[in-house]
């Protein structure tokens, strides 16, 4: 089944207690993308300026990602972040933010587009994801992202937006914020009450926990020695969940479950290196062992 | 299987952003015998002065522990600890400290004591943990927990007990520090390098982490939105998990993880309430009641 993402595409200058790295690939839609185009075909729509080089662009297309959607604005240049990690790993600073292209872009879908039953609205305004979910006529599956600045600034349209998709993907402390309280158990079901069908908490090195109105469960996070850059784990995560939900054609209560480990296990091997770097070292079969593994982990 | 306990008593002062407790019953030996009691009979050593109010002894009774190893103290006063819990009810600041009869506290054996095959030395100076340990000769299973404190001012003594001890037992934050490492699963393999045959690394809100020579698992808190007061829960989850290796009178690999989900079901009821006030309205069917939801969150 077709996955359609809608989201970021960057350049990233990362800081880590022991290493840098300038201007390396990134974005929520292409870590969404790569992490999914393990289990299913992705469709992808972002902006990038002309200072784009053209090699990630084709990284992309060797996995079969269709990139018919990336659109080059004319004399722009792509969406630029700069942060730094702090020694545990797990909490960041950013240091330079650059909008760039993506601060006007308005996304537009063809007729290819419009058909994905699966649609990922990865973090933005949610002005331009309403206005995404107005265009996607054939999504049956509409899970978002969100983010700080937006449960801030734009609560109302965020609360627009909550009552018209399935899944609602955020961090812990933004949860926090959202629902106003800070124990996670209330919080994750006051977001529910406001109008997703399913909510995921995305808690770091954590894990993440799950809410529907029948259910609620924590998974932890797969322990790894090697964590080099946790940057684009949260979305390489809903990449990997929404990916197998894809590739099942469904979104029972069961698949859910499944595809939260995958999203879990996919997560754990973005942190082990920069950029994509790591994923690209990947088979679909180091993702099945290591989810037998996580699986054996969690039985007793 | 009879389990010793050695450790504090304390009479605790918190303070949570929305409630107010003086003087309730706590301390390690305390949290640790009641919810092991629960598993299996417990004999407890440990010192109280004067003030010690006889209702908190009959309450340890009631549950069938032996207390005859509760020394009175003439003309001294029990440990006092106030804490307050920071908004997240997972951080927290102790604001008094007084030692009393803990101070000088050198516990002695009785030849009952002295018989039992599971021992847990709650955390304590290493040279008093020592002292036990030179004692308990029918010890066949010991675990130790420790604290910061004797990381930064008896090192050399916590590491003549490592390499005495089955188990360790202790916080993220003291792993780390003990490791000299950020990351926890190269913590956890090097605090098991430094002697003992397992680590557990308890993370409060978000669960514990286990270590032996050819196992290294997580297992998460049990979620709850009760959280009323976390004093105590790392001592009941290492009395959920002792007292269940007591019932059953082994230690292998199996034991120990069905053991390490017993402890969070255990400890994840003691947060629920001030005190023992939470389990002591529990049966024993209700621990086995959370155990089996424990088991059916953790799989897909």
């Amino acid at each position: 089944m077709p996955l359609l993402v809608v989201g970021s595409i960057a350049l990233d200058c990362i800081e880590t207690p022991t290493a840098k790295r300038d201007n390396v690939l990134g974005g929520s839609a292409v870590f969404f993308s790569y992490a999914a185009s393990f289990f299913s075909p992705v469709r992808m729509i972002g902006a990038v300026g002309e200072d784009w080089p053209q090699q990630h662009t084709k990284l992309l297309e060797t996995r079969g990602i269709d990139t018919s959607g990336l659109q080059t604005i004319p004399g722009g240049r792509t969406f630029r972040w700069r942060g730094r990690y702090l020694p545990n790993m797990n909490d960041r600073e950013t240091l330079e933010v650059h909008l760039n292209v993506l601060g006007e872009f308005q996304p537009k879908l063809n007729g290819t587009h419009r058909d994905c039953r699966f649609l990922f609205l990865g973090n933005a305004s949610p002005v331009v994801q309403l206005s995404v979910l107005d265009q996607a006529k054939g999504a049956e599956l509409t899970v978002a992202d969100t983010m700080d600045l937006w449960i801030n600034i734009q609560r109302d349209e965020l609360g627009q937006l909550m009552k018209r998709i399935d899944g609602l993907v955020l961090n812990d402390s933004e949860a926090k914020l959202l629902a106003g309280d800070e124990n996670l158990v209330r919080a994750g079901r006051a977001v529910l009450a406001m109008g997703p069908k399913f909510v995921v908490i995305k808690k770091g090195e954590h894990g993440a926990m799950f809410f529907s109105e029948h259910e609620m469960y924590v998974m932890p996070a797969f322990p790894t020695p090697t964590v080099v850059d946790p940057t684009g784990a949260g979305d390489s995560f809903a990449g990997g969940m929404m990916g197998h939900l894809a590739s099942l054609g469904r979104f029972d209560a069961q698949a859910l479950k499944e595809a939260l480990a995958y999203g879990v296990v996919t997560a754990s091997f973005t942190v082990e290196d920069f950029s994509l770097d790591r994923l690209a070292s990947l088979s679909r079969h180091d993702l099945d062992n290591r989810l037998t593994e996580y699986r054996k982990m969690l039985s007793f």
